[in-house]
């Protein structure tokens, strides 16, 4: 039997993600502030005290830091957490962990709980080499490709690139349809025409028709996108200024009442300026 | 013998683009403004006066007005006109043109000359679609696709569309490669998630490494780009807030000194604020 399905694995947040996680690992608790969704656990504490490996799949740092204030660690025991967070705190959460014995990587995801399900994701994993190393086989139940790309909190600062470059070329797309809309073009030609040139971005393959007829139905919502916008110029030591002018359409989006929408309405900011 | 190969062929301009299209179409004549780069042709009278079918590869649209305004066009002839212009300015000449009996395409071109060499650029033609269709054997000389978008004028509008989505996708890949370079990153690894991920673009095929390597030998000027940036703006009846941010930071990356650099140096700007 392999080191992986020896271990015990666990689950805290059992959102679309944790949900996710946990069909593709078999994980074998899972607790979530709602009850209802809890797998196997009444409390958080029962989870870390029975689980090897603990995944954490959590809205953001502050949420992971008190779960884990309150949770009895084990020595040896790993936490995993894919949260998409600050990478200064979950850098510092790392050192602390480290201090009582514990590791810690923080694994961000690129892709979504429908491609996890799909095994077509791709991880990136901040943290000790040689723990990475011990984890691939639990990643590899739900990932396409896994990467180690440095020190604590790596993988949260990789998602945070990853997701500025992919969120600017979702608000290109938009403001290349705005503007094409303004000069009577055809937009589904102009789609058409784009996604055959050098102007091509993968974000058009999941966003462009969404712009084009104006079908907002959330895949993932537009005040989530705006709340990593501003995590991103917080955690930059260089002014970023598309990403500044990407904040001020979001904030705007969100006034005229998209911000749970999809976040390919941003789109609405440029048209209803 | 088709009609295309009955038919004359001449060329005004004769840079990088007209030479690539005289290689290519085995046009008989070309004309430029440089003597040494003229073939069969002393003026650009002489090439209006005795060919069918005349491409012209200028740098703007102001040039395009001065040429015509000298040349004697018959009746008939076909003006192809691959100039990336203001849209306003071809659909104006285009009326004026049919006028006269001339037929007006405007026809730009998405790729670069060496692209065209080898048969891989897309065309986004505007005009008559009877004359378009008369064209397609000419266009299939260098062209992977084409495409008729709409009335005169319409090449002009689809090629500053997929300019705008083009620059930004590049704007924004230099914004994530300046951040991850803050955060102290591995370059080439953070290069390498994103084109894995759902963040890639296709310019990060041709840009990426240039930014990482700061190899900033011209394919393309940056200055040019701000050019037709400004042409956007220009063009544009509604605000297009990112395209203006991109202005600022291509005029910032010429006042350091890299207007005649690639434009994939517009990371300067980011780096050094």
């Amino acid at each position: 039997m392999s080191e992986a399905h020896a271990s015990t694995l666990g689950i805290i947040g059992m959102g679309l993600m944790g949900n996710a996680v946990m069909k593709m690992t078999g994980a074998e608790r899972g607790w979530d502030v709602d009850a209802a969704r809890c797998v196997n656990a009444v409390t958080a504490v029962d989870v870390f005290e029975s689980c090897d490996v603990v995944f954490l799949c959590l809205p953001n740092s502050d949420v992971v830091r008190d779960v884990l204030e309150d949770a009895k660690l084990k020595l040896g025991q790993i936490i995993i957490d894919t949260t998409t967070g600050d990478p200064r705190e979950m850098a510092a959460l790392g050192a602390e962990l480290g201090m009582r014995g514990v590791h810690y990587l923080d694994a961000t995801v690129s892709g979504s709980s429908a491609q996890l399900l799909q095994r077509d994701v791709l991880v990136m994993v901040g943290g000790d080499v040689a723990v990475f190393e011990q984890c691939r086989e639990w990643f590899a139940y739900f990932a396409r490709e896994m990467v180690h790309v440095g020190p604590c909190g790596s993988g949260a600062k990789m998602k945070l690139v990853t997701n500025l470059v992919l969120g600017l070329n979702r608000a290109a797309l938009a403001e290349g349809i705005a503007f094409a809309q303004e000069m009577e073009l055809d937009l589904a030609q102009t789609l058409d025409v784009m996604r055959r040139s050098m102007a091509y971005s993968r974000i058009m393959d999941t966003k462009g028709e969404k712009m084009i007829t104006q079908d907002f139905t959330p895949q993932a919502k537009l005040s989530q996108h705006l709340k990593d916008v501003r995590l991103m110029l917080s955690a930059s030591s260089i002014p970023l200024p598309l990403s500044e002018a990407h904040r001020e359409l979001l904030e705007k989006a969100e006034e005229l009442g998209y911000g749970d929408a999809d976040n390919s309405a941003v789109i609405q900011a440029i048209l209803k300026p």
